[in-house]
């Protein structure tokens, strides 16, 4: 099974968003476990990657793919874990730096990094949906 | 007090969802006006639109702009209304193509078109706060 872990800093604010992280999780749940790994700030965030290799950043300033050349990048099927870092208010922390394989730009847009929780996640069930051929990407 | 109309396809199917946008609805209130048209086909949405100019298209083939960029082309507070329009599985109507005097695109990745009412309102709820100067938008 795919392990996906999202290291990000604070916790779920919104109960809307708590659910609609909830109900992507239940899709994914037979295919993929999804560890959230919720820092209370930058440095503690830092600390607890300092050990940790092959990360994939969301930043504003990554490469911008669509959904088809992002199921490409994480093959998901031929992997075994993947870890995604989201930033904070202010992007990702720069100790980080050297510790991305890739930085990836949800859209040139600044969202809520609460709201690319949810983003990520969908893109991540809609990957699976792509490269298992479903009618979910149409 | 400025009017926004969102017209789209089909009901808000999900329970978070409705929270969500209720929410950002919530915020937006004292300021805006939404008004949502909710179409049970493109047939429907066609003749609704028919007698429409001035629409704002949200289409994949779009233009990807930043919040600061969408701010400055919706100039929302100089304007008495805007009128967004939403395709459905597979985009917006042909029909209507002539309607629109701007094509935006939120994403190279492909969303839900139900998750794009959501990243719209929090747009449109941003592009208002950049106008503010309010710390929302850092």
């Amino acid at each position: 099974m795919l392990k996906v872990t999202i290291s990000t800093i604070g916790k779920c604010k919104e109960l809307w968003l708590s659910d609609a992280l909830g109900e992507y999780e239940r899709r994914l749940k037979s295919r993929v476990q999804i560890e959230w790994r919720l820092a209370k700030d930058d440095s503690q965030l830092c600390s607890w990657l300092q050990s940790e290799s092959h990360l994939i950043g969301l930043d504003p300033k990554g490469e911008l793919v669509t959904s088809e050349e992002l199921c490409k990048k994480l093959g998901m099927k031929r992997t075994t874990k993947l870890h995604f870092v989201i930033g904070g208010a202010v992007g990702l922390p720069s100790p980080l730096k050297e510790k991305f394989t890739w930085l990836w730009s949800l859209s040139p847009l600044t969202f809520t990094h609460q709201m690319t929780r949810l983003i990520l996640l969908e893109q991540l069930y809609r990957c699976w949906e792509i490269e298992r051929g479903s009618q979910y990407h149409k």
